[in-house]
């Protein structure tokens, strides 16, 4: 089970520290994805859609660890309840404002993905099948505030873009 | 970048025809999700969350097409502009209710993932992070009905689950 990248993710974050911890939280922040070659004829279609998830591979996150006390709270959970970026499987999911579809290249906003990072996949953002009310978010609904930005507790030293 | 299973789905869709094309049109398809033992301890604390994110290895899907007719959809369309199952990296996505963690084994429902399917990841469901209103759904927004159930297009005849 071998995953290749399709396109990389190009952002202000030349590093992790500092970054937004979610989309939400990252208004304002753009930048662009460009696709390989082969990619791009997939891309048909894709500039009606406000929004898009981007899937992308977590390549300077440290090995997963099963207990992580994460950006949002200063407690420690497990991982699984958790979105930070030292996972099993580095998979990152982040859904973006699409602005432009030129070429190869894709002008987002909205954009918490460090730069360089490798894009897997792009799925359309679509609320009536990705938007649910819950009444309950976990250790969420208690957390005591936090910053809300990442620090480099995840990250692997000296880790080269591709 | 390599990818390994952290668990297996099982539900009672034992072929992906007939199965429910998005979570939201599942309700009711009840599973389970069984974890490999070394990850068991990262499910501290997920039982607090309602809903639950899974990405999971389309291990029958065929290879992308660039230009795909989705379920949902008579007309083709850019392959990222779909969700089909038939991608570069075959990474599905879905959010599923989370009822119960015992153990290994989660119970949830609303799944629309078919039977034998290798676990990637498992990430919390936050309204917060994961809901948006847009104005624009592209070629949803004017797609002729369809059944919404899968049926064989994107499948790969005689797969194994693991």
């Amino acid at each position: 089970m071998q995953v290749q990248p399709i396109g990389i993710v190009h952002s202000a974050f030349k590093e992790c520290q500092g970054m937004p911890v979610q989309p939400t939280r990252a208004c304002g922040a753009v930048g662009t994805v460009r696709l390989f070659d082969e990619f791009v004829a997939g891309l048909k279609d894709l500039a009606g859609f406000e929004r898009i998830w981007l899937l992308y591979w977590l390549h300077r996150a440290r090995p997963a660890q099963m207990s992580v006390t994460p950006f949002l709270d200063k407690l420690p959970h497990g991982l699984f309840a958790t979105r930070t970026p030292a996972r099993p499987n580095p998979i990152g999911l982040s859904h973006v404002r699409l602005w432009e579809v030129k070429g190869a290249t894709l002008h987002v906003s909205d954009l918490d993905i460090c730069d360089g990072t490798p894009l897997l996949d792009i799925k359309p953002y679509v609320p009536q099948f990705d938007c649910v009310a819950v009444t309950r978010c976990g250790w969420l609904d208690t957390a005591a505030p936090t910053t809300g930005v990442a620090d480099g507790r995840f990250e692997q030293i000296g880790v080269k873009n591709i």
